[in-house]
């Protein structure tokens, strides 16, 4: 084979390891409830932004409706992405995927980000103070959202404690259209009193913005994580449930893969601190912690050499991907040496930690900035 | 024995024929829950304004650091009056005589009173219209309660779904720290979100005033019917549980004895049209109803003048002592003429027919004006 040909081929997956992966991985979903594959809706994307590198890369797989939000945006309709922040633990870069979609709706495709912090969820799951909490949300995570480019100015940011009296009424009424029954199957049988007033909260955030009181969208977006569908499929069911009442529609959503933890083993998560980088480390420690990440190497470095290595299988290949490495080339002549022999994880883990501590230093210089606008963004619960 | 002495005996019991049989009817829930007699703080009140008939009569039998509230009402201190109205079908006398314990309160003892119009709730289990609801709390009952003599202008009146963040961020709090096990064991197996949700929002009805927020009072008073005894306990132990995070604390209470229905068994309820007389009742319609109440009357007429009555079965006489007959003399020469065998049931219910006709007619002009300016003393939801 013509050796450009070969690597026209490598490129045309190199940046995409896990598109099918992630399909295989969450078959279920697709199959049983309806999720679309993200790629799909790219070529209607293209059409009025270049897509966001986690779409592009397949690391953003599925959807549901999502078409729908990308034609409401080519027809001038109001579409609201929304979010919910747990504010609990270090923010880190598994969490800031998440934000870079937002920064990415917002600064892209002018649509209108509203965050709404779950200090409630929080106060009844994780049993911190609700003090603690509300200085965890403010100045560990909006103050990072900011960081990372969200506009203060435009972006809607409340606390589920702190909000408007038609919120509340929402979460009212939904209770007596939700079952028991369902919510076990949901959320399990061990379910008190404050994961059931939580989760109702949850679907008061996700189809709010559908009342006029609160600027009445056309299409409500949630970017998630696959683990959360079934918060999607509990508000659909119930925006569905009120179609004779109120004005709610069913939400659209988008399906991210989780960032593999750089310990190799599951996802990273702030309750297993080997295997998150904070976005608050100070860059030695950060770099400290992705020189002893596991990657997607070999035994030995002559089996590497001939064999090449997994980067779909490698956290250090995914925070390049997911994170430090824009540009699509680039990246995909990162995956083509690591998959020819011809780089070594040590080398590899050598230019990421140059990336990542250029990322690290500038982000926590304008996280400094954001820390002494972020009280005037948000207004904390008085108690 | 000198027939002086012997009238002066039947007087000292005359106006209260329930108390000891309530005690005994409610024994339960002295002997377990604390529940001390209302007449152990009669000698305190008197210090303070008369006692209200219905506390003079052995109706209002029980009470909950009621000592407390009159303690500060004699020091200046706030005190609240908090009920809940619950907004379903007709207003009747056994919602009166709630009403006119507010009116006391208010008018007698300058305590501030609170009314929570209980749509959650009743949109949870009720299964009306929202729209419905709202006008029946409305006109129906808030119309009422001031034509019964509250001041619109010194009451506060809020739909539990239209009231502030403050008070539902109580909710929220509150969800976490009851368990389903504490709220099966009061309000049944049966309990879904809707319930539950209610149930909490009750709570927080009791206890808000306790917050700066709301005024920071002193002592919340809560007059109930002996069987919502365990909402108050469920406040009283969740004021408890916060007591390291808020400035709640534990209401105080007031139990008092239910209406008969007309029918002679069971309370007046508007789930059983015969058992009630309403507040919008056409007189004559009232009259008709009452002519054919039960009475305690035997069942012939001589054996009734050789026996005489027994006011304490009679629907007819509680009506009179309940809230036909304000004064105390006059009240006793009724039971008199009717423990005597003076008095039959007939002429009895006669002369109750012309007070009740009375009462109605004039009731229903003062309703008449209430529903012109109802509109402005509460704000209902928009949806």
């Amino acid at each position: 084979m013509n050796s450009i040909i070969k690597v026209l081929l490598i490129v045309a997956v190199r940046i995409d390891p896990w598109s099918s992966e992630s399909i295989k991985e969450y078959g279920k979903l697709f199959e049983f409830f309806g999720i679309k594959p993200f790629k799909d809706v790219l070529p209607q994307l293209n059409r009025i932004a270049k897509p966001y590198r986690l779409m592009r890369r397949g690391i953003i797989f599925g959807h549901r409706d999502f078409d729908k939000a990308v034609e409401a945006l080519m027809k001038g309709k109001k579409v609201a992405i929304l979010t919910g922040l747990m504010p609990s633990g270090k923010m880190h870069f598994g969490h800031k995927m998440l934000i870079d979609q937002l920064v990415y709706y917002q600064k892209e495709l002018h649509a209108d980000v509203i965050v709404a912090i779950a200090d409630v969820e929080a106060y009844a799951v994780r049993k911190k103070s609700r003090s603690e909490l509300i200085k965890t949300a403010i100045y560990e995570y909006v103050a990072n959202y900011i960081a990372l480019g969200l506009d203060p100015e435009k972006t809607k940011i409340y606390f589920q404690s702190n909000y408007d009296v038609n919120y509340y009424r929402l979460i009212q009424l939904f209770s007596r259209k939700v079952t028991m029954a369902e919510l076990r199957a949901i959320y399990g049988e061990d379910l008190g009193p404050g994961k059931i007033v939580s989760v109702l909260t949850q679907a008061a955030d996700i189809l709010h913005p559908y009342l006029p009181e609160f600027g009445g969208y056309d299409v409500v977006v949630v970017p998630v994580g696959a683990d959360q569908d079934p918060h999607l499929r509990l508000a659909r069911d119930i925006a569905d449930r009120f179609s004779n009442e109120l004005p709610l529609k069913r939400p659209a959503s988008t399906y991210h893969r989780f960032m593999s933890g750089l310990t190799g083993t599951g996802k990273m998560s702030s309750s297993t601190p080997d295997s998150f980088i904070a976005l608050t480390d100070p860059p030695d420690v950060a770099v400290r912690k992705l020189m002893n990440a596991f990657t997607g190497g070999r035994p030995t470095a002559a089996e590497q050499r001939r064999l090449g290595g997994e980067p779909e299988k490698c956290p250090v290949y995914e925070l390049n991907a997911y994170h430090l490495i824009e540009d699509d080339s680039e990246l995909a002549e990162l995956y083509r040496r690591c998959k020819s022999g011809e780089i070594l994880c040590g080398k590899c883990k050598k230019e990421t930690a140059a990336r990542l501590k250029e990322f690290l230093i500038n982000h926590q210089e304008k996280l400094e900035s954001a820390k002494e606008i972020v009280k005037d963004v948000v207004e904390p619960p008085p108690f």
